[in-house]
């Protein structure tokens, strides 16, 4: 069986400037980067009504993920077999889990999205411009205190954090500014990875360039010594930021295997962030396509739930349906199976296990959304398995799908595509808010924590209790929320599978994030920079004289 | 009068294609990275015989720098006005001095190279993949230890450090790994800036992606408590950080105002590193030109003495003869002037400040070049002091020619192409190395000393002189040296202008680059991260809606 890398390196690839201009997209809008990556310049001249959008999530996960991308590439593949005029938007995958243990994002087997080394390593340098921007702005908030500090920062309360795109734990607590005066000012700082900086998620949520200067112009990077908050914009620095991204909000356009145009831009963790790609890239495809297949990271407690709240109102549309995918080997781990046994046929858990998948289901519905369950099938897998998890679905009142895509691409996805396009026929989206940002920020937090979640209720510890006191204060109370949360869990605890009751969810810290616009919620043990396995996959990895790649997945 | 950016903005740019066509460049070896910047494949299949190597260096510059970069580009375009077929090879601009106080490094006036704006940002990310393979290389090496530490690394004994692309003193001394058991091991740590990375020194000098990563594996990241070295190869990750190398070693091909082809790639600073672009760039532009234009780092007495000692040999070819940017303002600054008086007319100052030119005259006859000193006018001069600048140099045997590239382009640096020209035909460099690579490590360091800087003689400090003892023992003391030292001075210490006599090298520390394949000598109190200054250069840059740059200089 050939790897996904070998998969990748035997395709035949169509010039991406065909992709282009058979999507319609004018040549001088295109800037290429190298034979098969370009950027789109933004432009409001592409068809006015948008195409249909059709949101891919999951279950809570295994760790090595339930094959999301993999099912997106695939059903747009589909589609476009169906004559559907499909185009994807994704993110961008992040260096940190490519060097570590997760891997890449570019989907997989059969469905996948090309070139995978480029888009899994260095891509078109978006990351690396926001890592840059991100560090450019700690380098100039610490020259400013170290030059006479006249705007009062105070240097323990300097929230704005540098930012690695890397897995790399040793930088989670540092001390910078030692050794003398000459040298900077002493404090604490810690490193976060680069897809947890509000850089990405102000790129991400950003209509154009001048939204996104404003938007970093209003980020709040500490506190005076007066404890009043101090901003971008109080540095003067919005200009130079925004310059540094100047082309980094231009989407990226890729392609599949199967040559479906894919805009591949913004990667934001879901756990730790909000988890969507880019508005900019999300508009691009509604505009050129007839369907957008777009994907929200990790389960649909946490990336779904970011959409609908988050992304919609910027992106100013709804989902049309939404595609729940779900793996017979992760549902029998939330079954209570052990993840060595995930092979052995299992119906008890697997039936145990289904409380997470209809929990998620409920919950899309809650937002007005059909949902159609897209069943990623694996290789140990057993029909009676797959028979029992569709019969479950249609209890429910679900569609649930097969999907062989990993193993056949497109043809693989068909009938899913065909379900999917069936559904949103029949049946309208009704989308509705989970919360209105009016309300008590401590009842938005509860509202997503016991609808979302499951939570019985939600606990502040002490430094959380007192932020929900200033941000009242300060006016950010009318924001909305983004929750940091392990993915593994409906709840705040990995270890807590299934469809878990009576827990509550622990907030340690609320952080605000002024120029996305939203307040960011730390719950649980949480970790906003990841650390490498024992054994990384960088150690696998090579390239020969040639420069092709390999050990990357 | 134009800014920079407003002349670099009204500029006519051939598609890059055209240059590549005129050059010669087999379309299939071309990446395009928009419009005018790609990369081009490395390859062996064009002519074979070498163009006519020039290298342009300068006397010890101040703060603002003395033009080499306008003066190289000038003079290429100058040489093209004549019909020579002139390629430029250059280095890349680091975010440190273009977000600080020097500006960016694509020429100024009427000699720049295109586009600068993307130039001096991002340009097409060599720099962000150094700075992360650099810091991949930490994590993982962080991870080892974390992880079992297999290799029994002492944390206090890892001397490879994190970088990043950026002025940034608050990172030149830190403690990371704080926390607890979970967050990695309490160590010191200091960040670099890329530039001086070891990273950027095995791109600049490999001569291929297999020599890169030979490279890479040789390097060492520190000692296990038995004091023996660790290399990459013995964490088994040269591979990886090879991959991620793969397209920065690609040279880049960008133009000048007057669409004279230019490889811009690889850009270490000469202070602090070895201070010349990359090997494959220059390689490139030698098979494609009958000239090729090069320059190294800040004054003769570091970039140049670099290129001749450690470039050469990596590249296979000497320089036919060195153009030597002098002018008036900074040799009156040697002669004594004040820094605020150096717009006045002061013959006795130039008189006496010219002793720094003639001791960087000397120090390259010394090696058998051929000299042409450039004057680069600035608007204050006098022709009083061009025509005493010119006297000095014809009594030391060396025609000193004006050019007005900044103000006029090509036209202005055409008498100094000419005299270039004729030089080569009629001089024929006969190059010697300063020293032979099997002489004790001490007396190397003296040799580049007394000779180059006219150092009394070297004083090591306890650090340096226990390692000139280790490193013997590990037999690194038959590598070439690199000295770190300021660039302001022929001596590390930045207060002594002119041609300083009676003073003695301080060497503090000595650093072993085995992937370089030299040692770097830190001297005097030179940093290898800067700090940006009172008022960044970055408080005035800004984007329009359209994406247009201003502030960038």
């Amino acid at each position: 069986m050939s790897s996904d890398i070998e998969i990748a390196q035997q395709a035949k690839l169509a010039p991406i400037e065909q992709i282009a201009e058979k999507l319609g997209i004018p040549q001088d809008t295109i800037e290429l980067y190298g034979k098969y990556k370009a950027k789109i310049a933004l432009s409001e001249n592409e068809k006015s009504s948008l195409g249909k959008l059709i949101l891919v999530t999951s279950i809570n996960p295994t760790p090595a993920g339930e094959g999301k991308t993999t099912v997106s590439i695939g059903l747009a593949d589909g589609l476009n077999q169906l004559h559907k005029n499909a185009v994807l938007a994704l993110r961008e995958p992040s260096l940190g889990p490519v060097m570590g243990l997760k891997g890449g994002a570019t989907g997989g087997g059969h469905s996948q999205v090309l070139p995978m080394e480029d888009i899994n390593l260095h891509f078109t340098g978006d990351i690396h411009a926001i890592t840059t921007t991100n560090n450019a702005l700690s380098a100039l908030i610490d020259n400013h205190i170290h030059q006479g500090n006249e705007l009062g920062i105070d240097p323990q309360q300097v929230i704005w954090k540098r930012s690695l795109d890397l897995n790399d734990r040793e930088l989670r607590h540092t001390v910078v500014g030692l050794g003398n005066k000459a040298q900077g000012v002493p404090r604490e700082e810690g490193f976060d990875i680069t897809v947890a900086s509000e850089i990405m998620a102000v790129l991400c949520l950003a209509s154009d360039l001048m939204d996104l200067k404003a938007r970093l112009a209003k980020i709040v990077i500490g506190y005076t010594y007066q404890n009043e908050p101090v901003t971008v914009r109080d540095l003067q620095v919005e200009g130079a930021l925004a310059l540094l991204l100047k082309d980094a909000i231009k989407p990226n356009l890729v392609q599949t295997l199967e040559q479906t145009p894919a805009f591949i831009h913004g990667g934001p963790f879901a756990n730790i962030a909000h988890g969507c790609n880019s508005v900019t890239a999300t508009k691009t495809a509604l505009r050129l396509g007839d369907y957008a297949v777009t994907e929200a990271g990790f389960g649909a407690d946490l990336g779904a739930e970011k959409f609908l709240d988050l992304k919609v109102p910027n992106l100013g549309k709804a989902p049309d349906v939404v595609v729940m995918v779900a793996t017979v080997r992760a549902l029998k781990m939330h079954g209570g199976l052990a993840i060595d046994q995930l092979a052995n046929e299992n119906l008890a858990a697997l039936e145990k296990g289904f409380a997470n998948l209809k929990k998620h289901i409920k919950n899309m519905q809650n937002y007005g959304m059909p949902v159609v369950v897209a069943i990623n099938e694996f290789a140990a897998d057993r029909e009676s398995e797959f028979a029992l998890l569709q019969e479950l679905c249609r209890k429910e009142g679900v569609t649930a799908v097969r999907s062989s895509a990993w193993e056949n691409g497109g043809v693989g996805a068909q009938e899913l595509a065909s379900t999917v396009v069936d559904v949103i026929a029949e049946k309208k989206a009704d989308y509705q808010r989970l919360y209105l940002n009016r309300l008590p920020l401590e009842d938005k937090i509860k509202k997503i924590a016991q609808t979302i979640y499951g939570a019985r209720d939600v606990s502040f510890e002490k430094k959380a209790k007192k932020q929900l006191k200033d941000f009242k204060e300060l006016g950010w109370d009318q924001l909305p929320i983004c929750i940091a949360k392990t993915q593994y869990s409906l709840s705040d605890d990995a270890n807590l599978l299934g469809a878990p009751r009576d827990f509550d969810l622990t907030v340690r810290e609320i952080m605000p994030k002024m120029g996305a616009g939203f307040l960011v919620v730390l719950t649980g043990n949480v970790l906003t920079m990841p650390g490498l396995p024992k054994r990384p996959a960088a150690l696998d990895m090579d390239v020969d004289a040639a420069g092709n790649a390999s050990g990357l997945f």
